[in-house]
Order: structure tokens, then C-alpha cells, then sequence
């Protein structure tokens, strides 16, 4: 028996999020399909994170114990060929028995990407949000540092959750335009139930003039979800790299 | 009465080329649908090439007479509300009356796009062709000067056409690596019926051993079909420029 960790990429248009649901096609329910044309039995799966209906993966980590007694990477190839188009896994590796893809991970990162245009693009459908209002990507960047450090998260987390403690630690935030797109970067130790859409959100509305520049201290200080930004679409939320013990991460998340 | 020549940007995937066909969807029929919705009547439009099924354009123009009185530019966010999402109207300018996209066109660049890899990648279906083994792309470069200049390109060019003179003039013949994609960029001033494909693909048969180092200039004299490699998949093909007059095009074909 062994214990491997596997990373995925995954387009997740026409995925209700990674964890197995009820009625709904699920990147788990059809990774589990591919498993169980090669080990002949559906294994259980541990996922490092549950992701919303149309989030997209760069880097997604799962662990699951199997018997395999060949070379790891033999099965990168093995699994692609019996996943769709929109799932690839680009990496495998052997990790201690007690290692679990959610319990074990320290931090994670996600981009958001805005195409800041009036012109639609053809070729990126579902994969990118799309929002005319000219964005200043160096003047979000610098409000988005007052997102970055140890505070209680309560009014970035939608409805829906059962968490108690809403603090959570933001380590980098960065906002970036390359052309006609506008990339949110953030890492930190975990993130609430659409913690970054919501952030992404208030920035947005910080953009457009909707709140006000600076007023992100006093809406983290109010703790009230009604005082921030919209909640900005799937379609636009990758989560891109996720550590590992002392930073490491697997893939390149690019 | 106006004549307008409109930039397009399309994704091929879901249509049967650019040009109107019985039973089958094209990307002028739903251009025209569009162009139905503002303008009251089915017009006539002039599309600058044809293109095959599935392949797509970062640039395409085409040319129609219309009665237009508001500025050019309004009509780009009208047509564009009238379209699907993966068909964009990206610039639209007056003419003289005599313009059109076809007849006045001076020439043409088209892109090949070939994911270099063993994973495929779950954000571009049908937008790239995967291939496995290892192309050098500066070597790939090399051989495809051969191409350049006015050559007889019968061997590059599939059945099915009734043209007579299958002369050509290539003026660049451009192969890039970026990461793992290896771009193909073409420019002449006119092509034959699957010639980027046909090129592109004696060129992969050339980086892969199938056919010698140096073979191109003995392919084009045999101008035989069946001595170049084979046809390229039409889902990395993209045409990016369409060049009119002194070598002004519209719209920035990236």
C-alpha cells in the first residue's frame, strides 16, 4: 500500500466544484471514474480543497492510497488517458502514510482574472470574467495590502459556512495588468467560503468608485458581509498553487 | 449608402468555416443573423477568405454596404450585443464604395499553434493541436525558409480545388517556442487550399525524422501532394492578419 499525491489541473465550466455531490458532475466523481479503470475499484480520494460550481484549478493536490507498484509518474499517462479533455493530471508522488492533501496543507493561492475590455474575447468562454470599467491595477494593488496580514475575515466569507473562527492570515496580494487582463494573485494560510470572489469584489467596487480608497480596514472591522464588494463570478477564480510543509508546491501553477 | 469593413475575431470550433453552406452552421450565417437584428434585412456580406471547419480567426475581415448613418465605431458594441460569445466585432471603419475584403486583399498571415507536450491542456479545447514529441523550434525555422519566396506550392495544397496556378509567394515563415508551445507564423500573399496545414505538417514530419533535413526545395519541385507531410488538424490553425493596399491591416491580430 502505498500513499500518492497527485496534482491536477482542471477547467471547472462544467463541474459543480471538486467534492462529490449528489446529483451534480463533480471533478472528484469523474477523477474517481478514471481511478477505477485502472485499480479495478473506486478509491477514496482526499482533496486539498473544496471548489465552488465553474472554479478552475492550475494546481489542485489529492492524496489517495492505492496499490501501485510501478514508477509513480507511469501514472500520469495511465489516468490522462481516462480523463476527459477538461481534467489533467501533471504530476504523482509518493508521500508518507500519513500524509492528507486538506489536513497537511499550509497555504494555498488563488488568481482571479478580470478582462478589462468592452470587447468580449471568443476563445476564453467561461474562463475569465469579463468588465468594462477601466481598472488601475497598480492603484488596486496597493489598496489590496490592506487585505495582507492576520484579521478576522468575517465580512469577506458569504453566508453558508459553519466556521466559527473567521481569522485567517493573508501573506501576498498582488494586482497585475498584462494587456487587456487584470490578474488578482493572493496567498495565505486558508481561505473562507468565497473569501477571495468577495475580496476581489470590494476591490472592484474600489475601482469603479462604489467604496471608497482606504475603507478596507473599516470593512474588515465590521465584520459584516453587507459592507463589502459584490461576490465576482466563478468563471474568473483559479486556485493556482497550494504548500505543502515548509512552501513546497508540485507543478507550476502557471 | 456605406460600404464598411468590419475586423472579426471568431473561435472555429463550432462552426463549418466562415462561409454560408446548406445544413451546416457557418460563421457568416450567424454574423448576418446578427446583422439581421440591427439592420432590419438580411445584407450581403464579402468575407476575406474562407476558412475550413474549425479553424479560427484572431483576425478576419469582411466588407458589406449598408445604410449607416451614426459614427462607424457605434456599430461594434451593436453587432457584438447581437452575437455570440465566440464571435467578436472588434473594429469597423468606412470604405470606398469599390473596397472588397476579398478582392482587395494584398495578403495574408496565418498561426499554427502545437502544444508541445504529453499532457494535454484542459483550458483550450479545440484551440491547439497536442503533439508529443519534442520539436526544435529554431531548427524548425531553419528549414522553413525554404519555403520563402515565390514558389509553385502544388505539392502544399490538398484536392478539391479548382485553381489553375498554384504559385505563391511566402514573404516570412516564423516558428517560436514559448514554454510549451510551439507557434508557426506564415505571411504571403496568397494561399492554397490547406497550404498552411500542409507546410506546417511537412515541417513537424521534418522535426520528427519522417522526412530529411532539406527536403523542402525538392518537395515543392515534384509538386506532388503526396511527398509533403501530412495535413495539420484545422484546431490549431488561426488566421491573424489580413493585409489590404500598402500592408495596412486592422485590428492587432495578437
Amino acid at each position: 500500500m502505498k500513499n500518492l499525491l497527485l496534482t491536477l489541473r482542471f477547467n471547472g465550466a462544467r463541474y459543480h466544484g471538486f467534492q462529490v455531490q449528489k446529483n451534480a458532475v463533480s471533478v472528484c466523481q469523474v477523477f474517481q471514474d478514471g481511478v477505477e479503470r485502472i485499480f479495478g475499484s473506486r478509491l477514496d480520494v482526499k482533496g486539498c480543497s473544496r471548489t465552488d460550481t465553474g472554479v478552475h484549478a492550475l494546481m489542485y493536490c489529492l492524496s489517495m492510497r492505492c496499490e501501485w507498484d510501478k514508477p509513480c509518474e507511469r501514472l500520469v499517462p495511465a489516468l490522462n488517458r481516462h480523463l476527459p479533455d477538461d481534467i489533467a493530471v501533471v504530476d504523482c508522488r509518493e508521500v508518507p502514510m500519513d500524509f492528507h492533501a486538506r489536513y497537511s496543507c499550509t497555504g494555498k493561492e488563488y488568481v482571479y482574472k478580470i478582462l478589462n475590455s468592452h470587447i468580449k474575447d471568443p476563445f476564453s468562454p467561461n474562463l475569465i470574467y469579463r468588465y468594462g470599467y477601466t481598472l488601475d491595477a497598480a492603484f488596486l494593488r496597493e489598496q489590496a495590502q490592506d487585505f495582507v496580514g492576520r484579521h478576522d475575515f468575517a465580512s469577506m466569507c458569504s453566508a453558508g459556512s459553519d466556521i466559527q473562527d473567521t481569522r485567517r492570515a493573508i501573506t501576498r496580494f498582488e494586482v497585475e495588468r498584462q494587456g487587456d487582463v487584470v490578474c488578482f494573485r493572493v496567498a495565505g494560510d486558508g481561505f473562507l467560503y468565497n473569501m477571495v470572489r468577495i475580496m476581489v469584489g470590494t476591490l472592484v467596487y474600489i475601482g469603479s468608485g462604489r467604496l471608497a480608497a482606504g475603507s478596507i480596514p473599516d470593512i474588515l472591522a465590521a465584520r459584516d458581509r453587507g459592507r463589502a464588494g459584490k461576490t465576482m463570478p466563478a468563471c474568473g477564480l483559479y486556485l493556482s498553487r497550494v504548500y505543502y510543509g515548509d512552501g513546497v508546491a508540485f507543478g507550476n501553477g502557471n
